[in-house]
């Protein structure tokens, strides 16, 4: 889980609107990527001035930002495209959670990205924002990663149905991959569980205790970034904005089914997950049972037999029985006696 | 439960609408069963090539389709019928939620079959969907098994009320019949829960709490099946698809009201399950209470004796006790009234 | 808790509307009383065959059928009344939740009664099923019992507003004294409650855990046949089929009341139940924690002091404090001033 | 808690609107107070005969009705208001849950009044019943107490804002005084709640269990007093009722308020009682922790020594060392040996 | 926590409208800064009488009164401005939860801050109130802050977008001045949370567990300041009052989304805490667990030992084994063996 949360605060005092970046710098420069089609043609162009970039008159443009750290460079972009200051400002604060908001002349999108990650549960997550216009779509990520690598072959490459169909076909196809990708991090993650979940019934020790309990904590972060998914894509199912084309609604339906789907996982996960402690500490329980019982047979038999032994160790002048030929052999067949009748007791009360 | 979702990543980066077989081949061959009938007849006819197949002009056909591994073949007969290929694609993609879908030109509903299977808790999932189209139904499966025999009996046979009705009622039929078959494996459910509540009572033992926690992760999974069935059925229901003639609604409440039925069932075991674990700890608890007691009465009582005993043997010259006349009977005496008071303590407290 | 789940799944299979007795039979034999009034007269009429009986042409006629297993009888019947076999087919199934439904030529109505029962928690419940029609009510019962005796005097005695009302008000008159059984039930239920909760404070044994633990199944049972209600009685209220006359939405709204308090009671109830559990664990973790105060004061007491004795009973030739005057006097002594020395310890750690 | 739950089923079988009382007589006798005012004038009256009584043609009239167990009584004074039957017996059976009824030409209005009680959580309650009417208001209490004094006063004295205003607001004024008495309940149940906190932590006792367990109980009987407010006076305000003129509307919204905020109290003492059971719990098990601890300590450290000591207290013919000359004093310090060994062994885990 | 609710009750029996300040004055005098703009100017105002005061003819009025104590003053401000009574109880007493209410000629808002306090998990909440009026803003607070300086400077310095409004975007100003505040607090309370687990996994004590407990209070308290924003927020947007410009919305989107996002970091602390006192309790109960094996094996071991010893301690006369040449080092042997098989035994069982 990240701790990056600590810089969200500074922003208290600022006039809405400010760009100032939230996050850490993940990508080294701020790449902006071009393509330029529509179902004839397309090529991928070099971006030389920001200030030069504009929606196009004819086919769809797709600029995919990688990196947010330059506040000044994406604030041109912004005034190139007329992107309102309130959205370029979430697009920079990388601490939003999933939204969908209609600025009237386009659709903004936020959504948090889950890739494989370094730490235990392996998870990771990267802001990615989607603004979609008439004739345009630009997409902004934290970093550059091979995301949206097979949108853009389907782009370039032999003419598939991406090409043929409008901007709003182009900002499915990225929401697509990006609900695509949860699905690998959730198989990850549950064989994370069912792995935690063997080693808690074989040998449950302290550490998978706190496995589990880093897990718990994985899981309320991965709640946050795909809960609002529902209703972020089912938003934009149901609304009558006109830079959403007729067509492009099932594709819509399918993606949010898949979130859906995401999310009926994520609950299973939680359920199994607050299932495990339960199972932990009932073990815990039976073998503390077993080790007492274990101490309170073997106290119980020797403690009577040290005290008859303890008894004819006494010194006194006078023990009658410490005289008899057979006392020693009598006082042994008594102990053995008083040991049997414990086993007994205990076999009858089925202790072993 | 399944450890089949690993496959489900295996689309990520592939186009919507692309046919993929996620799940395991069931089934050795695809089977295609067609049936065609009206009011006055009824019969199986086989099938030669899919490509033959179309909607009747008149009449209902209901097309049986077992297996889904062969993907080509799928999507030839999709084509036939005109179904939409996101639709094809969530058929061969068997780890749908129910759910239903309006295609407008035909209706898409996908359900999860229970049957009995060969796992502990007794529960195995398929998945069924049935496309219900102007004049034909289509039931796609990913095995052969007599699921469906009694509706196709109901309809070669004497002539009943299936034969006399459209599409829409033979599509409930078949929905009916799925839900029908939860109540078998809910009754094996509700049996396996007393089982091992009387075993919990009775011997609670570490192998019952392992019994308990594989019950309620079936249940999650059961749930996870069942849930959305409320949706699909009431939304069919208050569908206003022309597909759906006006004498089929009360015959969907009725299915309606099993699947309310099937859900509180399923709610009642989960709140018998979550309570199991309780009754388990406070017995262990209990037992911990009873092996200490009988520790501690034992140990309290032998271990000032012991003393006692300890203390005449000491090896003093001078021990005024030890050359007495009746000094070894008068230790046993005072040994013999500590442990009278101690166990006069120990039943004045109730400890036995 | 009734085990009788096992008989739903022979219906599997069967074609809807198909008349299945499902429960067990209580009544020796199918009784049918039927009262027919208005507000001049009324009277008790032998019924002497099915097939004659029918929906009066002026009046009011009540049709009270006591048992349920004669399947041929009972559709005879409702084909003499015209009754969908659907809501024949629920009639018999008495596992119904309960329930409203809307035929348009008539209101079916499931309800629970619940009566004081043989079992511990002193509960058991029979469907009640009405069906409201144009100038009839028939009520279904599993056996005979008096349930229905109040309304039944007060059609046949003196004139009372019963009888200057419609079929409505009758069965509003049936549903209401169905719902008051409920009080008597709740308050069992409570005092058997608060008994169990005297007897977890005062001697906490496994037997009231498991006392409290077939409650809570009791509860969860009761709960089922009670939350529906609330659904079935403001469906009546906030119904709008002409079967229901304007004046009798006032009564209505008093049942619902009764209801909600009903609903509101078992919250209470559970609430309680939940928590008594902690109740005991706790009470048993604090008489753990007293017994094992008991067993470490004896022990770390005696142990070194048994320690003391031990070295002194040591057998080596030359051990100068045996052959002093006074040894064993301050031997003892020393044991003297380390007991005292422990038990000023544990006075101060306040152990007792 | 109360335990008079027990006679509300002695109506079963009672046709509905017969009026019976249903909890204890609080009051000796049941008395009737009127007030009559107008912006003019205002005067105290004395009822003679109930039949006299009627609403004013105009002014507002309020009578105070305190006591409940005459039904004759409060039946004849039901018809001189033209008072539905089922209303009075709403007014009689003190177990009713708070709601708002609209009988066309009155509201009825039942809430639950708290007043510090004789029990330990210090909380007591008395169903307080408001009839708004064209002109005038009716209460019902339970018994006699100064609860509507500050009203009466404003009433009587000085022309305040309420002699200037319609019977409305009036109900207002009632409504406002009752729920005004439900702070004091809720700072002293509050006052409660952390000295048992404080003692929790302090002193775990069963004892401070015990009352946790009764507060929890008495929460339970407040909410169910409490949450119903928030439909009720909600209802209120919602309401189109022409008995509340337009100018009242905003005094039953700061009513409202008031109702919200003594259900979020409410809320925060569940949280807060929900988490108190947890520390104890938690406080138990590290005491037990601290006690085991210490015996396992004296007993690892005396049970090696007692061994060596028993050894050497054997009575073998040939045993070396005990004809050493130094043998005694070696043997001491090989005990102090081991003694300090396992002394450093529990330093080393931090045992003490 | 602040324990100040005991305040409220004093309000029981006075007419609603009655000013009456409940809380402590944190203020040493009331306070009122005037600040009036428009597009062109800008310049804060001595105030000299509060009665001089009124609503401007043009551009807009800020007033910031700080200190709540003086309830005649604030009686004559609200004079000033036509405030209802109403609202002037509500800004007087500050324990309101955070709501919006619309008296049609103003908008009413009352909020909580949250700022740094001095208790350990750092929060400490004060009332702040905002009336939104045609060309006014009054703002009230408990005391002296800095809270609304940023926005002040913004107003007197350089022409930003703030001047240019009118007072409902300055209204926006303040409350986005509030929310953001939200997140320093967030943050240290978040820390606060990680330094606290951290401490539970490496060091549970008690003390630990106070914290825990301390700060689930906190988050009952942070909860109900903040739950009720997104209403109050969420109302402001949704609002048809004329008092909000067409150009607000977008802004107030934004500071519900920031409310948003405060709640659901909350919510994840919740999740987070909920959670410390499970993995706090099973640590202890497997350190219980270690502890109890310790003394185990150590008991289990020296226990037979030490009754060995003490058989061959006895003093009989006869026995033959004292006599033998290696009877000593056979004991001594056997005593070896014993100890080897035990240790073994514990090997075999993983014990250590």
């Amino acid at each position: 889980m990240p701790r990056s949360r600590k810089k969200r605060s500074v922003k208290a005092g600022l006039p809405p609107g400010t760009l100032v970046h939230i996050g850490e710098a993940r990508a080294l420069q701020v790449g902006v990527h071009a393509i330029r089609y529509d179902a004839e043609r397309s090529g991928e162009q070099a971006v030389e001035r920001i200030e030069a970039l504009a929606p196009p008159p004819a086919g769809v443009l797709w600029l995919d930002v990688t990196g947010l750290h330059d506040a000044a460079l994406l604030e041109r972009l912004g005034q190139a495209f007329g992107l309102h200051p309130l959205l370029m400002e979430d697009v920079l604060n990388t601490e939003q959670r999933p939204k969908l908001e209609d600025y009237g002349d386009c659709l903004f999108i936020v959504l948090k990205r889950l890739h494989p990650g370094s730490n235990e549960a392996g998870v990771a997550s990267e802001q990615v924002s989607l603004v979609l216009g008439r004739g345009f779509v630009i997409s902004f990520r934290e970093s550059e990663s091979p995301l949206f690598d097979p949108v853009r072959q389907r782009l370039l490459g032999a003419r598939g149905r991406l090409r043929a169909q409008g901007a709003d076909y182009l900002a499915h196809a990225l929401i697509d991959t990006v609900v695509d990708g949860y699905f690998e991090v959730l198989e990850r993650f549950g064989e994370e569980i069912e792995r935690l979940e063997d080693c808690l019934l074989e040998c449950p020790t302290p550490q998978a205790v706190q496995s589990l309990h880093r897990m718990k904590r994985e899981l309320i972060f991965l709640r946050k970034s795909v809960w609002p998914l529902r209703e972020v894509i089912g938003g934009l199912e149901r609304s009558d904005s006109a830079l959403l084309g007729p067509g492009v609604g099932l594709y819509l339906r399918d993606v949010y089914d898949h979130g859906i789907h995401v999310i009926d996982t994520l609950e299973s996960y939680r359920d199994m997950l607050s299932g495990m402690l339960d199972v932990y500490l009932s073990s815990l329980s039976h073998r503390m049972n077993e080790i007492m019982k274990l101490l309170t047979i073997i106290a119980t038999i020797f403690i009577p037999l040290t005290f008859i032994a303890g008894v004819y160790g006494m010194n006194f002048r006078y023990m009658p029985e410490l005289d008899w030929r057979w006392g020693y052999f009598a006082s042994l067949g008594g102990m053995l006696a008083v040991a049997l009748g414990l086993v007994a007791y205990f076999r009858r009360r089925r202790w072993f």
